[in-house]
């Protein structure tokens, strides 16, 4: 690549909830993230799930928002005691917290008398805090800065994520899949040779359950589906008789979800 | 409680591969750590994935090292090139790599002239690295100080873990759950004072799917399975008329998985 492009997008998450450290709730949305976020072509760097506290909340915000293209919270953004998310982000960036009356009038329509300082809680942002709209839900994605604050709840975190990712496309990343019936270790220095001289990125996953038709599944990637494929054709004929390939799947853009 | 126990251990795991970040795998050894964690009445406080880069893994390892009883990671233990969890662990704690006999010796045994430089650096510990032996599978859970290295693959994981759990025995959590059909809002003032008055965590998970026959689940937990059933009386006391209950699963010891 010779033009002067700027360097590719990347992304932490920050998962916030007691609840996904206690067990009780399984993670859903970073690894739908994760996912999306590929297909996009912009790199996820950084997952960290923390509890429901305040100090916990602004360290690993502050710190992910200095230091990837984009920050994504999930959770912490409802009426009750532990939603905290809004403002830690608001002490985070030394932000007052303002109530938003677009936010504001929608819960008072409907909850009218019944109204409560929890509810208010929900409407209660960072200043500066930009709200975008979607047509699936009522409620809106939340981005201030590079840091993009999203509820919990999975299907209202992932039509506030489709909302918002027309902002993040880059360039996507091409991915090659080579399944193999082969000891890990003995194609070790292969793999390696394969990423210092063709400038892709390799993984290499070994699978001991007995469902599964390979021993390890070898992944080639970049940006350029070209170089995919060179890397891969270079992989298949230097493989050693130790190494029986059972199946691949040739230079493709990377989709999601993206397992195999 | 008025005996000297010390404080209850917590705990922080480091999941690190490119494979997390980048969708293609979706965890389960957080998932399944933290049940047992919970479980065993460890506090799991945090979570953080990050990639196989040395900075990045010697980062999180040493300050989750410091911050925690326990520190669990996962992955990179492999013969790969991306594999390079032992020599950046040696590095965080600036200790040298040796090679430890009883795992070259199998490793020898079982490769003999196929064996690879790949192979050998499974068997590069860093000096002091203690071994623990289980039933199901050779390879060795690996303990450094309070750190506990365990390998990505899940079922290596969870029998490594296993064998390491009865080490981690302390006080249950005893958690109740109230299951509401009900506002959130209307029932955050009620959830707050109930934490404040007796002393227990609260959580409360809306739900929006159709599936579920709930609206919000109430969670109550705390170490003393009276202090939860004291608080569950007194929450199903102080709801309102707008909160109908569904069903309440009363305390008891929290187990793994905790779902609901």
């Amino acid at each position: 690549m010779v033009d002067a492009t700027p360097p590719p997008a990347d992304a932490a998450i920050v998962l916030i909830g007691n609840e996904l450290l206690s067990g009780k709730i399984r993670d859903e949305n970073a690894y739908y993230l994760a996912g999306r976020l590929r297909a996009l072509g912009v790199t996820l760097r950084r997952v960290a799930v923390v509890p429901d506290e305040e100090a916990a909340i602004i360290d690993e915000v502050r710190r992910c928002a200095s230091a990837y293209t984009y920050v994504f919270t999930s959770g912490g953004v409802g009426p009750t005691h532990d939603d905290i998310t809004l403002p830690s982000i608001a002490r985070a960036f030394e932000l007052p917290l303002i109530v938003d009356p677009s936010l504001e009038a929608p819960l008072r329509a409907h909850f009218g008398a019944r109204m409560t300082p929890g509810h208010l809680r929900m409407a209660t942002l960072p200043a500066g805090t930009e709200l975008v709209r979607g047509d699936d839900f009522w409620w809106p994605a939340m981005v201030l800065g590079n840091v993009h604050i999203l509820p919990g709840i999975p299907q209202i975190f992932r039509a506030n994520f489709e909302t918002l990712a027309p902002r993040f496309q880059g360039a996507p990343f091409f991915l090659a899949s080579v399944y193999l019936d082969a000891d890990e270790g003995s194609i070790a220095a292969a793999l390696e040779a394969l990423e210092r001289d063709h400038g892709v990125a390799v993984g290499s996953y070994p699978r001991i359950d007995v469902q599964a038709d390979h021993r390890v599944r070898v992944t080639i990637e970049a940006r350029d589906g070209a170089t995919v494929e060179r890397a891969t054709e270079r992989l298949l004929s230097s493989l050693g008789t130790g190494a029986r390939v059972v199946r691949v799947d040739t230079a493709a853009p990377a989709s999601c979800p993206d397992q195999g």
